[in-house]
């Protein structure tokens, strides 16, 4: 399709993370923006070939958000198991139903999850899940964009699985990629550790983890190997191709430092860290450190929903009660985190802003709502406060897979809620 | 009007504060609900002579929230002044800025306001303000539910104008209500507060004022009375007829007691506590000593937006790294502060559930959306994955005020955008 976008504010970005506005056009030329600007070069568009020509009306396009940490099908526990704590939530909830689980489950639930994120203007998920291929089959097939991570840990998986999957989710589709990965090093023996330190060599690939999201997790490490997770994973040569790690909460200096040395991420979780009591990850002191953030929305068993407008006035807000500082953690650092920071911290570079060669991954934000007005500033608006209400069409990959409350991802939205109810009908009766 | 709704389930409350779902149908004649039911009773609904019949479709009837601390009028400041620390932020941002608001200006803020609140699903306000009959006015004409209290101090206002504004507004509208109040301790010396003790006697009214919001403005006053702000109110006679405070972080044992013996409402607003870093209120302890509990979500300069949906998320999540207690503070818990409670925390006991013979203020929840599926379980559904794109109408006194993304409240909503935009231009050039 090539589509042409009209009356548009248009979000950009430059090197320093500051964002502005320009006011035209934007195409869209199969996958790829083609072009940005006033829209006068083209004297009779009609003449360009256009399959659809869409009036902005003075709404915002942007860059689509990028959920950095999550784990997609597990929309079938939202608001199953809530109000635990958290080890009574994890071995009596969590883990006996995600045992019950098929492929076919995981494939149905994670488009359900995809829904979430079209509504809520996310065009790129990271995911970790026990059937990587399942997640990228649904993806692929709903036209989203997903990189994922392996969930390997010494109850579940193989080093042999992981490396099939590595190869398999990244030929099967433009929109699939997969990256190293194990689940956490609490549940993880030395021994593996090392097998994934060798195949993240032998592939050339980063490496992810559940990094530090509790002090009982840094804690125990500790007493196993005298290292936090960060530095035991560095000592055994995890990071020779980069990679990085979920939550990030209990950092201590020397993380901070393997951080920084090594190139790694950090993506922050901050409304499922509240829900599961874990705590306020120390964003004010990544971004001083110049260490790469994003932002995750983790699974639905946890947050309970799939919402980066959330997650986006968290990071900020936790960060400033944290620090007792409300000037830190600026709206413009979180939106940088959400979308630019957050597709290159997943080495998806050209999905990371709105700029010509670029992928079109990208939303329409709506401006004709109390929320967003008076016009005092766009980028706070958005962070502060923005709504899944406002997001009036996601595009990925060219494709416009959401638009006025409508989804094209070719099937009906009803036949995956029904899905989704007889999963866990079937789970629980 | 006299409005049926039918093939709804409707949330409703016992005196346990459980909640549970009726499948049927409710029926509003004027502004109350007549009947709640399975609708059998009327075996031709054409002869009931109906206005209307809405066809709920399996979707959520729910009360109204209630925003129980906000000030209305400050949308003409979201999003102008962030990211900065309090003190910088209140004095050389907030107060030259409010000082140029006239009074036709801060009507044409409230409606802007009020345009959120129903896109929230927000039925009444509780507001305090500089021009309250202006707010008021706002209000009556919009079709808003808006109970106010005064921001008096030693800098604006007078006792003798609060009484005059206690005895108009309350004589205004059905939908206008005014209670006494003062903007703060640390704002309003001796002789006021005493003055406002007696004219609370005189009036029987409640009193009500900003209260412990930080640690500072505790200190202070201990260092002027050495007692806290709770305690000095409570010993100058404030709370013979009842009230509370908006914020309520830093509380003491002997603030916890007074305000179960006054039987003395907390409001929590827990977005606006962490975007200008004041802390984090003890919600479990106000619920362990059975305190009266309701959520605001303060204003737009300060939050950024007027949303129950991201304050009910907060309000447990917050509570719950707070406590180091991922099982406290249930979304049963939250629901019932942002509806029935916040209704009695402000006098209003007939808009604090759907039940007959109350007041028609309610409102219809989307669950054919992905972030209510599956359908695990209602409340949570709502408290922790709920937002305003959820929101498929907004009732208040039986008149429908929005409904399908469209206002209803006499005025074009372009209208009050470019009036706001206007209002902080002049301001600014």
């Amino acid at each position: 399709m090539n589509i042409r976008f009209y009356h548009a504010r248009i979000l950009i970005v430059n090197e320093e993370k500051q964002f502005s506005l320009i006011e035209g056009e934007l195409w869209v030329k199969e996958n790829r923006i083609v072009y940005i600007g006033e829209g006068t070069e083209v004297a009779d568009t009609k003449a360009a070939g256009w399959d659809r020509e869409i009036d902005v009306k003075g709404n915002v396009l942007m860059p689509g958000f990028k959920n950095a940490h999550t784990h997609t099908a597990m929309t079938f526990l939202r608001s199953y198991a809530d109000d635990l704590p958290l080890q009574e939530w994890l071995h009596k909830q969590v883990f006996p139903m995600e045992a019950k689980l098929t492929h076919e489950d995981i494939y149905a639930l994670c488009r359900l999850g995809i829904l979430e994120y079209l509504t809520s203007g996310i065009t790129t998920g990271f995911d970790m899940y026990i059937d990587p291929v399942a997640i990228a089959k649904a993806s692929a097939d709903c036209g989203f964009r997903m990189l994922q991570t392996s969930g390997l840990n010494d109850f579940t998986q193989s080093l042999e699985a992981v490396e099939e999957q590595f190869y398999a989710i990244n030929a099967m589709s433009e929109l699939t990629g997969f990256v190293l990965g194990f689940h956490a090093e609490y549940t993880t023996g030395k021994p593996l550790l090392e097998g994934v330190a060798a195949l993240a060599q032998k592939l050339k690939s980063p490496v992810w983890l559940h990094n530090a999201e509790t002090q009982n997790e840094v804690n125990e490490c500790k007493k196993r190997y005298g290292m936090t997770p960060t530095q035991i994973t560095d000592a055994l040569g995890m990071y020779a191709y980069g990679g990085g790690g979920y939550h990030c909460i209990y950092f201590e200096d020397k993380d901070f430092e393997i951080y920084k040395k090594r190139g790694l991420s950090a993506v922050t979780c901050p409304a499922s860290n509240l829900k599961l009591a874990s705590g306020i990850a120390p964003v004010k002191r990544f971004l001083e450190e110049g260490i790469s953030m994003a932002i995750g929305t983790d699974g639905a068993a946890s947050n309970n929903c799939l919402d980066m407008f959330r997650e986006m006035f968290l990071v900020s807000g936790l960060a400033k009660v944290r620090q007792k500082d409300a000037s830190c953690v600026s709206a413009e650092d979180v939106l940088y985190m959400a979308t630019t920071g957050g597709a290159r911290a997943m080495g998806l570079t050209d999905c990371d802003a709105l700029a010509v060669d670029k992928k079109a991954d990208l939303i329409m934000i709506d401006i004709k709502q109390p929320n967003m007005q008076p016009e005092n500033n766009f980028v706070k608006n958005i962070v502060y406060s923005g709504s899944k209400q406002n997001v009036l069409l996601t595009m990925i990959d060219g494709k416009i897979l959401y638009e006025n409350n409508a989804f094209a991802i070719g099937i009906d939205v009803e036949k995956i809620y029904a899905e989704a109810n007889a999963i866990i009908r079937r789970m629980t009766k």
